[in-house]
């Protein structure tokens, strides 16, 4: 769908892809070394979490072939980037790691969000649907990863909104299919509203209201 | 299916559906009020545990859309009652409400067990197919609820019969299905026994024979 | 696709898958019994074990109807299988348990990861993806048994090769697919190599290297 766009978008697109599926994959490093998790943990861990979202959503959505059998090299890129990390990571970098992923994490989280609307509108969806399927696509990599490594998911406690960015970005890439915006004026009011968001919540230590049951 | 049934039998049937789902959802918003889950997880976990029988059921059988995407006024509904339960919901609530779920919550089993058989047998499954199926519709929302929350499912250890309610109650749909019964004989028939059987088991204290491994 | 083959192939080829088969269910019922799974948890623990990998792949695969579908005898085996361990097992048989499904757990690895990468090629995936599926469909029951039983997968973290023994055996089978060899040849070589390699691992205590992170 990228072909007709001018070269400059495409390269945007693909460097904040990359950047996202990176930073995910090394959440998922991160995870897995909190572990001690061996190689091959290493590996289903942060291929989990790069591209468990979008996977889970395609099956949802019943769409095949998934991006990472269209696009093989995403695979190998993972592949590396784990092996690197096994040769390279020390303790006293996961702290430095986890903050440097931060921003590249909230931009993937918006484009994936707006991936996972784009798709499921493309298939006439409610717009409901559409939102959770955005969501899904971007927060359920994070929940599959926490699932396997035996936790409770992270953005399913610890109150400080991630899932939520996500589903504002959401909402507003509908309401750029709605007023039949451009396809990358639609993705980039998505990611900077998703990124904008998460980037404010985590500068600002936003948390949602806790539980009041005592 | 429903469109040629008598009006009252549709209401009946809406009725359980309705509560059923409530008390799904109910059973997955107190586990997460349990492990203190934010806002997001308590919606996540109420929705899996509302949908998540049914929804395996549907992948399992490459069946799309699925129901909450026909019929897209459940999910706002679970949307809802989350809302409400965590205004409203205190701790000193939890066990009461627990105790009366269980009532729609067993016909709702029923219910969900006889739409997983119908669906199988509809595609020419084999008979043990169908009431796995039925049983999966019934009782993964719950399975998947406890994986989420990081607990070992009750289901498969407290040793009171809830899925094996709804594996009884799915033999008398296809036995019902084998007579050539009425679609609403056959599907009160295996809500009344499963429903029957659950009660029973919980008024009676009945338990699964434990192993004598030592 | 085996009705050409010799009988001998034939009977080899199922006695393998039937070997293969009862250990994985023995590994579930065993990680059931020890975690004290009701009659409930240990039959759906077994069966996701015995047949999980297969039926992620087909998932992933988008194949359909399932194996334990289309040969519904499989999980009456299974059923029998659970029935006469949960009579008869007890904890002093637990080590010796282990330590005889070894061999015939070692050899289905390697026959289901051929099974995996065979689907994946006559889908005309690339090679990494249908290697990939291979080790899914080997490895991927004991994941999800042990994520079932809320215990991080033994095979991600233990540093015993076992995952990489299917995962060499795939190359082999690709290997031998794209010379051209007969399906018996190209089978026997990834079985030989993935049991092979795993039953050198077992027996020399071969461990994975360990992250350096300190």
């Amino acid at each position: 769908m990228n072909t007709t766009l001018p070269h400059w978008v495409q390269l945007f697109h693909l460097l904040i892809e990359l950047g996202g599926t990176l930073a995910f994959a090394m959440s998922g490093i991160l995870a897995a070394a909190r572990k001690r998790l061996d190689a091959v943990g290493v590996f289903v861990v942060a291929f989990i979490t790069a591209f468990g979202g979008g996977t889970l959503r395609d099956i949802l959505l019943d769409q095949r072939p998934f991006f990472w059998v269209r696009q093989v090299e995403w695979v190998w890129v993972v592949l590396g980037l784990c092996a690197v990390s096994m040769l390279l990571l020390k303790k006293h970098h996961f702290a430095i790691t986890e903050r440097a992923i931060e921003w590249p994490d909230a931009l993937g989280l918006g484009l994936f969000a707006a991936t996972g609307v784009h798709q499921a509108l493309a298939q006439d969806m409610p717009v409901l649907i559409a939102v959770m399927m955005g969501v899904v696509t971007g927060v359920f990599g994070g929940v599959l990863r926490d699932m396997v490594c035996n936790e409770i998911p992270t953005t399913f406690k610890d109150r400080s909104p991630y899932a939520l960015c996500a589903f504002a970005g959401a909402w507003v890439y509908v309401l750029g299919w709605t007023l039949d915006l451009s396809l990358p004026a639609a993705v980039s009011a998505c990611v900077l509203v998703t990124a904008g968001l998460r980037v404010l919540s985590v500068l600002g230590g936003w948390k949602l209201p806790d539980w009041k049951h005592e």
